[in-house]
């Protein structure tokens, strides 16, 4: 090679590139707002500097809810949210975030990356302009925060609780009023008798946010929430910007990330959850089984409605149901049969 | 920043590294023999061609079994295998393949990366002078193929069957003479009848070995193996002279892999099940439930031998132990609590 062939490569591993990214979390939040922040730092040391990322938090740049506005319109490259908060633009990207009595951490993964579901993803979010990659899971969520005993379905009718999402359109039709609210009005709503329930994620979070002040009875499991897939998404023209290494270090730092915070969850929820029993006294329930058994009923109907809605939602439909149906076998003889043969106290 | 200044950065960021890696499976074996090819093709993309490793398989180099001794000396300076294999040199180092009734994936990687385990696990692997990362996980194993069905702990007595490990010796104090041999002589031995029954890795991996051709029954879950870890390994003089930005690429495209090797397990075991079910006939069992409740009686036992083995060993096993029982209580009011309740039939 020549020195003047050589020249170009140099000048543009040279090249330097200060992204924005906006989130929909409070600036370095437990959990889910570690994410940004990893990726931030694992990228900069990748690049050895070259692509330094500046986190913003929800509110301090654009509201959370205008991840994806910004990152489309290039205001800023690169953004950290969930699916479901998109669903009046595109419905059907609920399908990327959390599906009630869906897929686990571990399966959507499997799906995404290796069934066929990261390309439909993306092709949800073409018309936005922006690449979409899975930036992190809760894990299964808890069911959610009562101020009274759920005994039966029956219990549940007129109560006004929030949670968003498919699940709450599951929770509605037996008879719960739901309502959407930021996080940060949660606990206030809570406390005040606005409302008498409200799902947010799991023990450490929850605890973070004293929800255990407010209402006593504490349910699982999240069948609403099996895992809520968080999203990174980078616009296109930023993208493609990029050399190539620099995409593929930015690629697979958002793989990093995706397990990460999934192993922060997973080691941080017991000691959470012993807190709040133990301290707070919270009453751990399990949901009714007549509660799980409708909510399950429930759930095929309602996420059946949302494949009808559109020709792009019912592909996706097709392919998230058919890998779940599969990989739910797969794991009745290894997951769940060696959880229940590892704790028999555990099944019920 | 004046010229000068900038030179060495632009020196040392040409230096190339050429590396070997040799790994203990045969050269891209479906599943666990991916993960090494790509973390060659991430770590060459991401650092735009500056580190380049070459993959070698079981043989191809050394043979699979001297994985550690050929990256502890530096002829190789990453290796790709599972820590089980080396319990001659560390019997603690069995802690991070897989325990009996132990963790699952999920699990143990929110140990390695937030309870402490990783560290750890580095402690055993500084006499060798590697760095040791988690490079890949199976899931929840298959409990094995038997030429006959097992109805009880009795069904076991006088077995000959292929099991390695800690699991190994549960089935032992089971009465059951285990023995140990490499992948590629399981099969000849299952069919001649020099050994009754063998575990190997769950369908994909089982499949493709052509078991269901020597055995007819099998048997789930793999409580001998609720995942194997797997493991890579880096000389610690070949990551010193590595610059940071490539030791940055080299340790996510690790994490990167580490995650994406389970999501193709998770995605592929069932297809191949269905096939081994519907084409093969292969009769799928249950391990009786007495054989599940003495295997986990039997594992404490076992698992506790090996924690009395050395002093760190004991550290260890107050780390593993006290992080599975609590991540244990978390995850039965969520992951088991929601299996169960998506899939009830699932419950036995």
């Amino acid at each position: 090679m020549t020195a003047m062939g050589t020249l170009p490569a140099i000048a543009n591993a040279a090249d330097t590139y200060t992204w924005k990214m906006v989130t929909s979390w409070p600036k370095n939040f437990p959990g889910v707002g570690q994410g940004p922040e990893r990726l931030a730092r694992l990228v900069d040391e990748m690049s050895d500097g070259r692509l330094k990322i500046k986190v913003y938090g929800a509110g301090q740049l654009v509201p959370g809810f205008e991840v994806l506005d910004t990152v489309s319109s290039g205001t800023a490259q690169i953004g950290h949210s969930a699916s479901y908060y998109w669903k009046g633009k595109a419905p059907e990207a609920q399908f990327f975030a959390a599906v009630p009595f869906g897929m686990t951490a571990q399966e959507m993964n499997a799906w995404l990356h290796y069934g066929g579901g990261l390309e439909l993803w993306n092709e949800v979010y073409d018309k936005f302009g922006v690449e979409v990659m899975a930036g992190g899971a809760s894990g299964v969520q808890m069911g959610g925060w009562f101020n009274k005993e759920i005994n039966s379905v029956a219990d549940l009718d007129g109560l006004k609780m929030r949670m968003p999402g498919l699940g709450g359109d599951v929770m509605q039709q037996m008879g719960v009023a739901t309502v959407s609210m930021p996080g940060g009005e949660i606990f206030t709503s809570l406390q005040s008798g606005a409302i008498d329930a409200t799902e947010w994620i799991g023990p450490y979070n929850d605890l973070a946010f004293g929800l255990y002040q407010a209402a006593k009875y504490y349910y699982y499991p999240g069948w609403h929430e099996p895992t809520v897939t968080f999203e990174a998404i980078v616009n296109d023209d930023a993208m493609a910007e990029l050399p190539k290494d620099l995409q593929a270090i930015l690629r697979s730092a958002v793989r990093d990330v995706n397990q990460d915070m999934l192993d922060e969850y997973t080691a941080r929820n017991n000691d959470a959850l012993e807190t709040l029993l133990n301290e707070h006294k919270v009453e751990l329930r399990r949901y009714p089984q007549d509660v799980l058994d409708k909510a399950r009923e429930l759930s095929g109907e309602v996420v059946k409605k949302l494949g009808d809605s559109n020709e792009l939602a019912g592909r996706i439909y097709e392919s998230y149901t058919t890998f779940e149906g599969k990989v739910e076998k797969w794991h009745e003889v290894s997951e769940q049969a060696f959880l229940n043969a590892r704790n028999p106290e555990g099944i019920q």
